[in-house]
């Protein structure tokens, strides 16, 4: 007959097991999201689409994709094409993600990084605040929203990255 | 009454406890330090200075600022407002971090990149070396030093990136 | 005599060591990886060299850098030294880490920065894909394979950037 083990055991393994959890989720969240660039500029429509649930939305200011379907056709299409032609990189900067039970938000910046044509280096076409709401499914953490606007004086950036803030 | 368990259990907990607690300190720090950019970059005054000690100090070339007031200040002013205005991207590379107790050192790159008025993209304005100090509070990790100074080729600023591995 | 616990109290200590792990692993590889850019700008060749196992490989598109002596020579030299004095910034992205045992592989962007010599702030000089090849040692996790190509439209980078999704 197995013995009763001191309760405070149960407790503590109870305790370690949800913190355990959050570090978890917060490693699955940059394994995600760190993925967005490395396969959007080697072209795996796939697994860009596959980020996000299948109804995930990613809202650009250049235009909005609904669902995988749009997101990956984004990725087979100019001008996204003529971009990884021409040499770029898709550039985030590490993100800060705060986790909530079974959904998540994160901000960060992502530059988009052409190469010139003239040979003169690489330019930095773009600069660009994000929010991305994630939450937990079946198959591991998913991107639901994803939305993007260019840092160029407008509220609507500066509210996008504000809005990881909103409890401070 | 309770029974005792096998002592062997007791010290697991206690071992997973603390490498647990340390990967957590890893974490809050990430949170911390990658508030920075989103927050100073939507103008958050508040949120900027909050992640320093009431004392902290933020020492950049371009001035010294020393305590919660001063930073707040420099968020709420030019020419950080006008930079804001143009449309700018406070970029941090992912941090290099070491936390021995409850003191912490990490340093990283940060880049500021400003919109050209001439509608060509975006200019990398300044790279820089940082060193961020910080230690654990009763309300978290907080920042008690940033020294900043810019990568040009003098001597100070690489002193900043390779204080890391000063016991390397 | 000391009682024998809830059996179910040592497979869950298990598990929680394993998952604990994990996170140590991918903790302990991302203060590796950020310590590259930090190292290499501030000239600590030692510190560079030491990232690497003894005869690891830093394979780039400008020279390939068989072992050690190699990568050390490498940050010793120009024109590397040329960089520093100049001004520079090694700029990793935050990388995409996939752990398998006592190995693992990791995928991220990398920019060199130059300062322009004309005082017109900085210029983005390359943008290249890495891929990460470590290893766990008696000594941690070491970088026995990094491969590195300038993303100029080549298929080779992108293949670079999409090997870590191979098993997607």
């Amino acid at each position: 007959m197995t013995e009763m083990a001191d309760p405070g055991f149960e407790s503590r393994l109870l305790v370690l097991e949800q913190r355990l959890r959050l570090l978890e989720d917060h490693n699955a969240i940059m394994r995600l999201m760190y993925s967005y660039g490395p396969s959007v500029d080697s072209g795996l429509a796939g697994v860009v689409g596959g980020l996000w649930t299948e109804d995930g939305v990613y809202d650009v200011d250049t235009g909005r994709m609904d669902g995988r379907g749009e997101i990956e056709s984004m990725v087979r299409t100019h001008p996204h094409q003529g971009f990884i032609q021409q040499g770029c990189g898709h550039i985030m900067s590490p993100a800060h993600i705060t986790v909530e039970g079974d959904t998540a938000v994160a901000v960060c910046h992502t530059q988009l990084i052409l190469r010139q044509l003239d040979g003169n280096g690489y330019q930095v076409s773009r600069v660009t605040a994000n929010r991305w709401e994630l939450k937990r499914t079946p198959d591991g953490w998913r991107v639901t929203t994803r939305t993007s606007r260019i840092l160029d004086g407008q509220e609507e950036s500066r509210a996008i990255l504000a809005s990881a803030f909103r409890h401070a």
